[in-house]
């Protein structure tokens, strides 16, 4: 059997079985946004998260500035979303010999003004020969409360830290590949380019029963939250709020909204549940039972943790018509990575 | 410019200039074999090192369990030369969609037994695909004496912690692909294979002034030492030990012992120096001055840094032309394990 046939989530399931833990100071192992073990007085979170060429990014369309910038934002999500400061990173290069230095001297001028925005500092790293590029990126956090998938409780409210759908109609107008772009489409695609980790709100998270970051879609994601908390999540629809540039996109390009809102990934938005005010945006609510579930009026829609990859094949057809630039590896691997997004 | 051109040591120089450490928590930041930071009262190293397939491995001629060993014990050893226990692991794991679920799942078996030696446990990790089977490892030791390669005085011993060159010579019997090896060409294809990192000498390595594993080989890791401490070292070699199974190697295969002894990576034994008895092999001893010297009765000679890898190219060829089922890429990335082992 090979690992496509198994999946990614048994796959994981069952190489973590092979590694039990049995150690006190370890709070939380595998399965939410980062492990957390217990330092004297200190809670540290850890996190690792990688890019690697033809999977995550485009060599020849990304500015390795944005990859260094993205590559941190997704591993200071990550320790955001439980509630900590991001200290210190690790990297870990796989490097072609013949790439030119400029590329990777861009990601690390894209890694420091990452450093810089979320105050962490880069305090070793590995380099190696690798057919392709791939950046490999540990890092640590520290909290004083670890706030995981595992805690939301019927009677919470459901929240979302901003709007959502913005990533995923950015790459798809990065595929399209147009000679010119509307200022909407490139705001857009920016935000693709450069999302923002929301570092700013750790002290909020703090304060919630349950956080995720949205890096596999609202749904996927509060699907983790149901399965750890054993929870209903209702989302109201209504109340989900629409960003004037993702309604442009959508009516332009003949989009339903609401695949983008509910399904796109790499956000790096949180979504939280927490009986308490937190001043984000309340979208939902937490019931005793199992599911996540979108109420528009009286109806209650079951939705499907692996809904929206149904609906992909004909889009996928489209941007590979459209990137006739990349090379029959990029495609098999752009396709690969619209399967995965 | 390529990176290529650039060679590794100064394109690491250039790349940590763009992400200086400003932060009072990081006693030791780049180059050592760790990086160091104080929480609370307690001194966590951090490290990272990865496997890629055709830099440091060929999946068709390895046990996976192997190289679930290899990966953890190149991490164990960082940690151990500077003064720590391991604690927690951190991996990502890049595969091919095709790769067979028993590969990796060795892999895992391979990491467990580490653990179960080392006295570690894996706590994290994430998965993505990629063409090459590459397998990351960060990993978090604990001290109370952080020991670097800064800490020669002139007036300490140099000490090795086992025989060295075994490590090489396993690896050049491994590529000879024979049908039948003697017992002793057995026991060193295991050494390869199977290396040990001395964590049984973190108490040892305490009582040093500097530290460093034998990854590189030891000239070029003494040379480390020379840098970070500015003194001179003198290596004795009539107090260098000859291991029996070197011995009949480099007989059967009329080689030089000491290009194995001096020039062997991958060993995972120690240089220590200092100043005290510390009950391991003294080989030599530091001055003031600069370089890595070996002595021969009266006579002192300079050994290059990079001294060996001019010997190398006959070598290549012979083992390239011993490894006929490998595919054309293979070769080519065995040739670039080579040249950097």
């Amino acid at each position: 059997m090979n690992i496509n046939q198994l999946g990614e989530f048994r796959l994981i399931d069952r190489l973590n079985r092979i590694l039990p833990i049995d150690d006190k100071d370890v709070i939380v192992g595998y399965g939410d946004d980062c492990a957390c073990v217990k330092v004297d007085d200190t809670l540290l979170l850890f996190t690792i998260d990688i890019q690697v060429e033809g999977s995550h990014f485009l060599k020849e369309k990304i500015n390795p500035k944005d990859l260094g910038w993205k590559l941190s934002t997704s591993n200071v999500s990550d320790i955001v979303s439980c509630g900590g400061n991001p200290r210190w990173a690790l990297l870990s290069l796989g490097l072609p010999k013949d790439l030119e230095y400029g590329f990777i001297e861009g990601v690390y001028q894209g890694i420091r003004e990452a450093q810089d925005y979320y105050g962490f500092f880069t305090i070793g790293g590995n380099v190696s020969a690798c057919n392709q590029v791939m950046i490999d990126m540990a890092m640590v956090g520290q909290t004083d409360r670890f706030v995981g998938r595992f805690g939301a409780k019927p009677g919470d409210y459901l929240y979302i830290s901003s709007y959502l759908g913005l990533s995923k109609s950015g790459l798809e107008l990065i595929l399209m590949d147009k000679k010119e772009y509307e200022d909407f489409e490139k705001r857009l695609i920016n935000k693709h380019y450069r999302p923002i980790a929301r570092v700013d709100l750790v002290e909020t998270v703090k304060q919630a029963n349950s956080c995720i970051d949205i890096s596999d879609g609202l749904v996927a994601d509060l699907w983790h939250i149901v399965e750890k908390s054993n929870v209903k999540i209702v989302i109201e629809k209504e109340k989900l709020p629409i960003h004037p540039d993702l309604e442009l996109y959508c009516k332009k390009y003949n989009k339903n909204l609401y695949d983008y809102i509910l399904y796109s990934g790499e956000e790096y938005q949180l979504a939280l549940t927490s009986a308490k005010e937190l001043g984000l945006i309340k979208v939902g609510y937490v019931e005793e039972g199992n599911g996540v579930y979108l109420k528009e009026k009286s109806d209650l829609k079951l939705l499907e943790k692996t809904g929206f990859q149904n609906t992909l094949p004909t889009q996928q057809q489209h941007h590979l018509e459209l990137t006739k630039d990349l090379t029959l590896l990029d495609k098999r691997l752009l396709h690969l990575l619209l399967v995965l997004s």
